[in-house]
């Protein structure tokens, strides 16, 4: 694929500036990113499918689906704003007109995301004079947007990337947070990405669900899914390049689109609450797609495959217990396992039986902190690849006492 | 209910003896048991809904599917004869003999089950001799079979309870082990039911599934199921009582059985793998039973809110996330959350929002080892219950390296 990656993160598209405070709802940290289109942009979404849903998200689920074209995304950590009823619903709206007063544009020109507590007000002075800071503050750097989105993340997660299509320069962006409740479906996490390509609502939106499925959906940290997991793609145009549904150039914009959107779920599948390591579970010989899904995805989310890993033991049994009770059906005389990291790769099970492997050879390679799995199947030629994360006792101590 | 605990465990029935061994397949502790019943007996079962199932676990769901009576049951621990292939059925076959010569019955009256380390034949010298040392010394009390099924647990689980219908006395007692891959749908567990009264095959797995759905279906350690998971009913008529279907008599069976699995159940959610509490979670108000167990499966099954059990921290909105991705549907306005324990209860949600509870006095009541979430809903009358345990540093460090 024509591409190359760039710096500059969700602002490296042409038309779109950032701001940053911290508006005092963590403590002296970055909390409140605005991020601004110059032109109106065509925007798509995916929303948590949890019933439990925070009032921004029910909001701006609300506004991507009237198709309607936005100039700016309005995102605050520390303070979920979910479980908080009649409040929440109107604290979204005091901050969306305060906002649109500030930045001269339209309610309706506004997206709302949080992330954070549960079940407490936001501190709604402290809101409002961060919208008001940001709004005079445009300039800030990508970096500044990807710090004031997270909670207990432990690095930013950015990327951006270059492609050329008929001749000409088109950008995509973008920043993501996770760490607790990640799961398929859209579990607690928050991803943003920006182009300045020419895309229509209807396509932007084909894309970003194709890619969800390869992407978000296919990691998993811990299993529970939250309240206000929002993923948004946002297309200004600025680079006036016009990506036409069908083209080589859609194509070719598809598939960056998919990459960053991976990049993204990579590093929140990194960086999962506690995690030491991070484990790509790669299923070929799949009868389909969806079977190798959901073997990859059981595997990633298995307490007992992701302990083992955390230990770093070639515990064979628990990924093929996992791919056993996962719904999808196999033949487990068929099934091959690999294991392989930077120092090197090994095969520990072959045709329903372990091999007679060197488990200290194989200690080597699952010190290392990327391992994959390879799981090969005999049911036809179909692939998947899941990402997930050990389980080690940070994960117990982060949130055993989460609140304290 | 006419019912009173009785000692004696799974022999407290008439008419049934036991032996235990070590015959060497865990370091020098009981590993081996035989049931034996004087009479044939009928026997129900479930088994396992894993696509890997062990040979052991092949072999007893075919014998109990086929409606015939047994007379004896052979359980080893520490090797699960899973992922052995073609040796591992031999195995089976060899014990089969071998046992049927020794207690002179024929091999299609012996059931089979193992636990223990996967992918290991099993030492067939060690398992012969175990079962000729078993033949020979038929006297064992109770404890030394529960013993003897072990894994990791911590504790050995019995009871036996005994009914009056018509006059008569009907004895029923269970043991079981868990305790890592607990999980509903007869996750990594074995559990045997005895009985005296002279119960039909249809019958006794009727009460079967309908115990399991209540019981061990509705605990949960650590989401995984397992290659061998079983469980077997055992009626040898041996106190000449006849349990008639559709009687008052089959009610008070029936009851007293789903009792019996209900304590087993619970015992091996208590016992999971670095459990320190027994969590109960009670929905009321749920519109069908099904959503009912939905949630409340739900929550005993999320990561995050069994850290926080562990963590004494009352943190309601992991609570209502995980039934607001459960799959069942309701509604977050109508929902109410209350804790309680030894120490006293305390309500800390209701309509849809926290309330101002006295944090101090939540802790004082989550610092206790046995710990119940009341759920209430809007949505119905229905009730369902689940049970689970926390999630500490010890699961952690038990999986992490239970190989080594």
């Amino acid at each position: 694929m024509l591409m190359k990656k760039i710096d500059g993160g969700i602002l490296s598209p042409l038309g779109y500036r950032g701001a940053a405070v911290a508006a005092g709802l963590k403590r002296s940290k970055l909390d409140l990113a605005l991020l601004l289109s110059e032109k109106e942009a065509t925007v798509a979404g995916a929303f948590t499918t949890n019933i439990v849903k925070a009032a921004p998200v029910v909001y701006s689920e609300e506004l991507v689906k009237g198709g309607g074209q936005v100039k700016a995304l309005l995102v605050n950590s520390g303070n979920a704003n979910a479980a908080t009823g009649e409040q929440g619903k109107a604290d979204v709206k005091s901050s969306l007109s305060f906002a649109a007063q500030e930045l001269q544009i339209k309610e309706e020109e506004i997206l709302l995301c949080s992330t954070g507590v549960i079940g407490v007000p936001l501190p709604m002075d402290r809101v409002l004079n961060g919208i008001k800071e940001c709004a005079t503050n445009l300039g800030a750097p990508a970096n500044d947007l990807a710090q004031a989105i997270l909670t207990t993340d432990t690095f930013t997660k950015e990327v951006a990337v270059e492609i050329e299509i008929d001749g000409k320069a088109v950008r995509i962006g973008g920043m993501a947070k996770g760490s607790g409740m990640i799961h398929p479906n859209m579990a607690t996490m928050l991803a943003f990405v920006t182009t300045d390509g020419v895309v229509e609502q209807e396509l932007l939106q084909k894309c970003l669900n194709e890619s969800v499925a390869e992407s978000y959906n296919m990691i998993s940290v811990d299993g529970d899914t939250s309240t206000n997991d929002t993923l948004l793609a946002f297309a200004n145009g600025a680079s006036g390049v016009v990506i036409k549904e069908g083209s080589e150039g859609a194509q070719l914009f598809k598939e960056a689109f998919n990459y960053v959107n991976i990049q993204l779920a990579k590093m929140i599948a990194q960086d999962g609450e506690g995690a030491t390591k991070l484990i790509t579970v790669e299923v070929k010989g799949a009868a389909s797609v969806a079977d190798g899904r959901t073997l990859a995805r059981s595997i990633v989310g298995s307490n007992l495959v992701k302990t083992a890993f955390f230990g770093s033991d070639a515990n064979w049994g628990r990924i093929l217990c996992a791919m056993g009770y996962s719904g999808a059906s196999f033949d487990p005389e068929g099934v091959a396992l690999t294991y392989s990291s930077r120092a090197g790769e090994i095969e520990v099970f072959k045709k329903g039986l372990p091999l007679n492997f060197d488990e200290e050879r194989a200690k080597e390679i699952l010190l290392e902190r990327e391992i994959t799995l390879l799981v090969e199947l005999s049911e036809g030629g179909e692939v998947a690849t899941a990402w997930g994360c050990d389980l080690s006792y940070d994960y117990v101590k982060i949130n055993g006492d989460y609140r304290s």
